[in-house]
């Protein structure tokens, strides 16, 4: 010990602490990009002791930022508009001698990368827990070294899916007419305990072992590119997992909100908003912690944010993604927030964000959208938002018996409340997520209010977003999270019943995939649902009337709650459909010759494409 | 016969109809108005056959426009900047002879009437049902050729109630510390039934007989003044009763929506805004009748919204009004609506006009507020609306049992929603109203919670409005409009209970007296009140604590549902109360050495006068 010391001192007096760069990050780049900043964060023993430099034409070196935990360095480059990809080394010097070196990357962009096409109102969006979907790789099932290992007993444990699994089933999702995949987070989530989850990162630069590699995640979007399907990549700004690396050697002190003394968040979701808050409650919302298992992160720390907002732009680039569903949307300091959406739009001008606002308040919800004008100033640029508001009504008005104020008006009332979006089409709308019983379950188990929502969301306004699963009925007894996100049927070897095969599926079952099949694929190429108005009438008789529609063509939905058939005389829908005289359905694929009056069998939805 | 068809042949011939004029209105004017225009509606047999002429110094006639009805004129005139009050005669001419002559009067407006200011926060307004308050002069209770009489045993029926008898109550509404006043309507209802209510206007330029004259009401405005009293009048722009003269000669087709074949409203509050809704459900709602005694007038027709404008700024002028209560806002055509709320502001900048939107949502009732930013591009300029959604959860608030979504959070949830509205501070803010149950009836008839109810209406931000009676616990266990607005007691020779004396009334009643008398009298002068910002905290432990403050002052009040006291320690509000040290609560006059711990009794509401 007292040889240590003395090594130490010694050391410290000759100043040749021994440097090493053990990350960073992000860890390559690529030239082109719109921004000219980048900002690394290194990270090493003694780093900050180091001198920097690097030598690259069209890099400039601008600061070189040394904080509290002498451990870390950030370095601000400015990136010169005509920069080449290439590699240079970044070397921290002390004195004159070489300390530590690391090869840096600029990569090429793939052509057209600013333009990428976003996930829109043509898409619709399959949901997927990989932990819980196809085990597609048994060989990462346990991960040397890592806290967590497989246990299917378990609702909470890790039950083995992964990003093969995935990647094995793009078919059966291209079958089914899904565009688009949002999965929830796959980044490392070494934690000890209900890993499977995702939402506890502890390395924002690397998918987590257990469902792959940061290869396989760029080999699924190949597949999907080859399919013509988007990916949508699910982000946590808002907190990191407590084993997160840097928790245990942390930058500064403010870099975590109430930490070491933990605060839990007084998840008030008026607090962003509230002319009347109180500091001390907007801090109570904003900087508590979701659970002891996962940090807060202090976004207003301005090396934070760069970090987080870099670290998406990364994973755009790095992966080719369509999208970003950002979690916990109002929990992160809403400033950064909107600094990132917009920097972000800046870099992809069509890319699209989709945040978790969970609130059935369209005002707060509303708030966040691009181009809303808010009373108090602030602006945020995310294009899009998860429509709870019209998740909560489309569940309650199916479920809730015809009344004044009950039943069908809920959606009808719901959808008039668009005036408070600046962009009302471009929300994700879902019946629901991993967050909540599945809709199947909201609405009692009853098949048909299943088929009569599903209708319904892929052919109002937004961009919907379905659940693994939904498709097969997938239900469950228990209403734990780890109970929702059970195991798709067909996904491990030696399974009973599989979903992909139909093998042991319920003729019920079967019969639900063949109805999503079907409006899901006449999607597709159903520009009017894609970008038509919408125009809607007062629900009448447990009935419930919308079009979509644009000047040349007009689709016809009509949801029939009723233990029995109605019959629809459209003349009061003259505004719409004056001009057309017969159509056809969709999802029978019946035609229609006369649209005066349309038979809707009990308890169902039609979908009718009209023709002049 | 023969001879009156031979006559009229004759006349025709001749072109020497009989013209007489019958009215003409507005029946007289103000020289030094903001506005230049002038339209008279002139009406009178065959009164469109004549030309029409006048001279007067500084009055051009612009144009006389002859509708569908013969019966009819509309004559535009040009005021001109330096018009003198004065007299002069409208002549109506058939060739060279004077057929009819209409002596027109323009009056000399009071001084300072443009600048006149109108109820504001600083003001508490007393609602009073005309009819059922206090019957001051009973030879007007049976009035010759009116309809409908007397009848106190029905809850339809007329009890008598009137001006005078309002006259006579002033000192009794100003000690209990109203500063305004505002009736519901008291123009002429000519109807067979129900007429008490006064929404079925039968003559818009006419103090209903029963009620008084428009002298007399001009005399209420005069006492009221000597109090330093506001008066607030209630119109109805929606509608008119369906004996109203006009209805039997009507000037226009389109002067009545749905007429003669009558349409209900869908009454569905959405449609204002609704950016998907259908024009065939619009119409329904706006053109359709409340009930077929009441005729829903067009706003559309360019004759009749001026006709109504006019109306209510001739009111304005006549009586020296502070405001105005417009009945089912959202009903008469938004566009005449919003041209309405403008051209009455132009002609008084400091007037105030609140305006019934009965939605639970506040961007429903925000939208028609002025300088809401609404992004279909409408604008309304009614500087207050009433706070319906704010009542409703006040109600609910206080009754409910406390839970994560239930109690005391929405009242504070109803509050952060203010960020929807342009100027929440000068809402209309209410615990009940004449169309619903009495707030002490809504909370289960539990005194402590009405008291709470109270303390809150008269301490947050906004303008309180109370219902009559309310003072002395007015209940009823019929839930009819008829039962709701019962007789206030003493207002009736022989009534055996006596609001004014004291005499008969329950010690209970005459302490809420006390209640209300302690906190509006103290309010009168609490400017902190009238315009201080509100900041507010998170309900906790059934407690929710909120502040008035300035720069210079703060007033704390804290409201307690639980059944036992509880004592605050207010460290929490730090933001707020640093410097502050002691205090005066209000209700009991008590001073509170020490305002580091505030003991709060059970059940009820202290509001603390802070002191640095």
């Amino acid at each position: 010990m007292k040889q240590i010391v003395t090594l130490f001192i010694i050391l410290i007096a000759l100043n040749v602490v021994a440097q090493n760069v053990e990350r960073v990050e992000p860890p390559n780049w690529w030239a082109g990009m719109q921004s000219p900043d980048l900002q690394l964060l290194v990270y090493g023993e003694a780093i900050s002791t180091a001198d920097v430099s690097l030598d690259y034409p069209g890099i400039e070196l601008v600061s070189v930022t040394k904080v509290e935990n002498p451990n870390y360095l950030f370095v601000d480059l400015k990136l010169g508009k005509d920069l080449k990809p290439g590699k240079f080394e970044i070397q921290f010097t002390t004195g004159k001698k070489v300390a530590a070196s690391y090869s840096y990357e600029l990569w090429e962009r793939k052509e057209n990368s600013a333009n990428r096409e976003g996930f829109n109102p043509s898409d619709v969006i399959c949901l997927i827990t990989p932990d819980r979907f196809v085990n597609g790789d048994t060989g990462n099932d346990e991960v040397e070294g890592m806290k967590e290992g497989m246990d299917r007993s378990y609702n909470y444990g890790r039950h083995g899916g992964d990003l093969r699994g995935i990647i094995n089933s793009l078919d059966y999702l291209q079958n089914l007419g899904y565009t688009a995949v949002w999965l929830n987070p796959v980044l490392e989530n070494d934690m000890p305990e209900a890993s499977y989850h995702g939402y506890a990162c502890t390395d924002f630069y690397k998918v987590d072992p257990r469902y792959g590699s940061n290869e396989e995640y760029v080999e699924l979007k190949r597949e999907l590119d080859k399919r013509g399907m988007k990916l949508i990549m699910d982000l946590i700004f808002n907190h990191c997992g407590s084993e997160h690396w840097w928790m245990y050697d942390m930058p500064m002190k403010d870099w975590i909100n109430n930490y070491p003394e933990i605060k839990i968040t007084n998840h008030r979701r008026t607090l962003n908003q509230d002319p009347h808050a109180s500091e001390v409650d907007v801090r109570g919302m904003v900087d508590g912690w979701f659970v002891k298992e996962m940090p807060d992160m202090n976004q207003k720390n301005p090396f934070l944010a760069k970090y987080l907002i870099q670290n998406s732009i990364w994973w755009v680039e790095y992966v080719g993604l369509e999208g970003i569903r950002q979690d916990t949307w109002p929990y992160p300091d809403k400033n950064m927030m909107s600094v990132w959406t917009n920097e972000l739009l800046e870099e992809y001008p069509n890319f699209n964000v989709v945040g978790e606002e969970w609130s059935m308040n369209p005002a707060i919800v509303s708030y966040w959208q691009k181009g809303k004008y808010n009373a108090d100033g602030y602006k945020n640029y995310a294009p899009s938002m998860m429509d709870f508001p019209l998740q909560s009504a489309v569940a309650q008005g199916l479920k809730n018996e015809e009344s004044w104020d009950y039943g069908l008006i809920q959606i009808y009332e719901a959808l008039s409340n668009d005036f408070q979006y600046p962009d009302a089409g471009n929300l994700t709308i879902f019946p629901d997520n991993h967050d909540m019983s599945r809709f199947y379950v909201q609405v009692g188990e009853d098949v048909d209010l299943l088929k009569i929502g599903l209708a319904f969301f892929l052919t109002t306004r937004g961009i919907p977003q379905i659940y693994y699963g939904t498709e097969i009925l997938m239900r469950h007894d228990g209403s734990e999270h780890g109970d929702i996100r059970a195991d798709f049927p067909g996904g491990w070897e030696g399974d009973k019943v599989n979903a992909f095969t139909g093998e042991g599926l319920s003729d019920e079952a079967k019969a639900i995939q063949k109805y999503v099949s079907a409006i899901q694929n006449w999607r597709k190429t159903a520009s009017v649902i894609h970008d038509g108005k919408l125009m809607h009438f007062i629900p009448e008789d447990g009935t419930y009337t919308y079009f979509r529609y644009t000047e040349d063509e007009a689709v016809m939905v009509i949801l029939n709650k009723n233990a029995e058939a109605k019959t629809i005389t459209t003349n009061r829908f003259n505004e719409v459909i004056s001009g057309y005289k017969s159509g056809k359905e969709i999802i029978s694929g019946k035609t229609i010759s006369d649209i005066s009056e349309i038979n809707v069998p009990a308890k169902s939805a039609v979908i009718v494409e009209l023709s002049k």
